[in-house]
């Protein structure tokens, strides 16, 4: 794989660059929808192509495990084979959903154990294991197994889970290092920086996380309840440090506004439930502004659901059926609203990388962020 | 509108014809997808016109009165802009799902006082304001208000039944003649044959309803739970007596088999809740037979879920894939699901049309009958 860097925005760390990978390139700044158990909830793979412009997708390691499990990956040829999806994929490390969905968690220097949250039955995930497992499913991007910090943490919680992140990180890139990319395309292995709501934890893990030199940098453990200028200083403190010359990807964030201020701190890959979850609940993001359809007041709006946008599901549908849709629990409510939603984030991130490139980011950052913060 | 018959096929009652609607043609045998609310669950509008080549799709009076209302669809311009439907629509009467789905019904001569299941209101229904509701909604096709007989259903029930049904038939034609056309272009009214499973009573509806000179003639109160074979004795009783230069539709009709059996009697429109409804349960009608793609049996087929079918998502995506996701429950199961049930239906109707054109229908008919039939 290669990352080429192509411009940084005047008065902003803003970068556009294009990642070169084995299923096809991918430009930056870019959005991954969410692709939990190898499934974009509610869209088809050629809407995801063709509709939202989706150029990488993610799967979680820990759904993906349980179900289908990775010996019919294997045997399928892996996750693309299996689902169909033609352009790279990333797969988180399990260990934020180890965290937040499974029981029974014992966290260990070994690794960590812990009981399924579909059947209740017992498993181990260490480092290794993780590798290996990502190998399995045929990941472009695999991500290192870490632990993934609450908020609010005590700084000597977050400094002794930072040690042990850092340890499961060497491990994880021996293992990564003396095993093959199985499918015959390149896998690469992202470090991932923690350290809580603390500058110096977060510099200290930064310098280590880049001093492994893989293929890019990832930054967790942010988005998880603090206040956005935390997450925002944070991110800031990291990219200064993390090297020029390599994809940065900000993990699990966030809100429109979110991901601008971000692009706006240097990094190049975000990726979010917020634009699916949300949709499945009538929350829409357009380019005017954030629209709950439930509301009344869409009831007769016989107008596109975003008409600024552009695709067939945001100009094709109205606002009143797609109201009339998901007030009567119609799942089509949930397709149209999903699609629309993370054509939207592409939107986004693709219009930002333009204005990077153009050089009127900042201008251009300050007029959206007030457009899409505002409620319709 | 004006119904064109082509051929009768040799040694049966099959016929194929095509039927010229303001919507653009519908060729026959047809088998419309059932849009309930003003969606076919869980299929885009697209995917009905391109994957599935849906010809005509229905609608349900019951729902879309009560939700999103006929105010806002005659706003609207009718149910065809409202959910950007451009082919034909047939919609019920409502009559069917005030017995089935309403509570605190009430049926006297002038009309049905019932609950609505929504929210507890009270509404009325008489045979006029029905055909102003159809009207309103804007369908191609417009159904007679009836009573539908349950069964089992005793003799004396169900001809005190057909007596009401016949006066509100006269009514609603009577309403129908007295108002226009809407949206500009041509609405046809159908009269409903009745007579639950008595042949005498059969007839006596055939001969009413083909006295009314509609544009084309429904048989209903059937596969409401009686034998098949039963089902199969008064539709060949009612089309042996049903003009044969005008259309039939067999109302909620059914499975492949029923089908195939009825177009050999010379029935010409079909509807079902049953592709959709049973794909959302994981139940699949493929050209080599029926598949619970929930079993075991399937966890490892990574072959298409009907390569002999043809279309995006038959072909696209493995049986292996679609139960992995209808057993996580995913809405992309459903969806995959949905389309290919449809896919198929209307792939037997069309090849049912094409035997019955080149003059092999009786002996397609039987080898696919024991395809069709057989649990994979």
């Amino acid at each position: 794989m290669k990352f080429d860097l192509l411009t940084t925005a005047s008065g902003s760390n803003a970068r556009a660059g294009v990642i070169h990978t084995d299923h096809g390139p991918i430009e930056t700044p870019v959005f991954m929808p969410v692709g939990t158990a190898g499934t974009v909830k509610a869209v088809h793979q050629r809407e995801l192509l063709d509709d939202v412009g989706a150029r990488i997708i993610l799967g979680n390691t820990y759904h993906l495990y349980l179900r289908p499990g990775t010996d019919l990956l294997r045997e399928a040829g892996g996750l693309h084979k299996f689902n169909g999806w033609p352009k790279p994929i990333l797969t988180d490390s399990g260990g934020y959903q180890v965290y937040s969905l499974a029981a029974n968690r014992k966290v260990r220097e070994e690794g960590v154990t812990f009981k399924s949250h579909i059947d209740g039955s017992t498993h181990v995930f260490t480092p290794e294991s993780v590798m290996d497992l990502q190998r399995a499913i045929g990941a472009d991007f695999i991500m290192a197994f870490d632990e993934c910090t609450p908020y609010p943490c005590e700084y000597d919680y977050a400094r002794k889970s930072l040690d042990i992140t850092h340890r499961w990180l060497e491990r994880c890139v021996k293992r990564f290092r003396e095993t093959e990319d199985l499918y015959g395309y390149r896998q690469e292995l992202l470090p991932i920086v923690q350290g809580s709501v603390f500058a110096d934890l977060r510099r200290q893990s930064a310098e280590f996380c880049a001093g492994q030199d893989l293929f890019a940098n990832a930054i967790g453990g942010l988005s998880v309840g603090e206040p956005h200028e935390q997450m925002y200083e944070m991110t800031g403190v990291v990219c200064d440090i993390l090297p020029k010359e390599k994809p940065r990807y900000l993990m699990g964030v966030g809100t429109p506004e979110n991901i601008l201020e971000c692009i706006d701190l240097g990094v190049d890959m975000f990726d979010c439930v917020m634009p699916t979850r949300n949709a499945r609940n009538g929350m829409l993001f357009t380019s005017e502004g954030i629209i709950n359809i439930r509301n009344e007041k869409w009831k007769n709006d016989l107008n596109p659901i975003d008409a600024g946008l552009g695709g067939y599901v945001s100009t094709f549908y109205s606002k009143a059926y797609l109201r009339h849709l998901v007030v009567s629990k119609e799942i089509l409510g949930a397709q149209i609203a999903s699609i629309h939603n993370l054509t939207f984030y592409l939107w986004l991130v693709n219009t930002a990388r333009e204005k990077i490139m153009d050089g009127t980011f900042k201008l251009w950052k300050k007029e959206m962020t007030e457009k899409v913060t505002r409620r319709l």
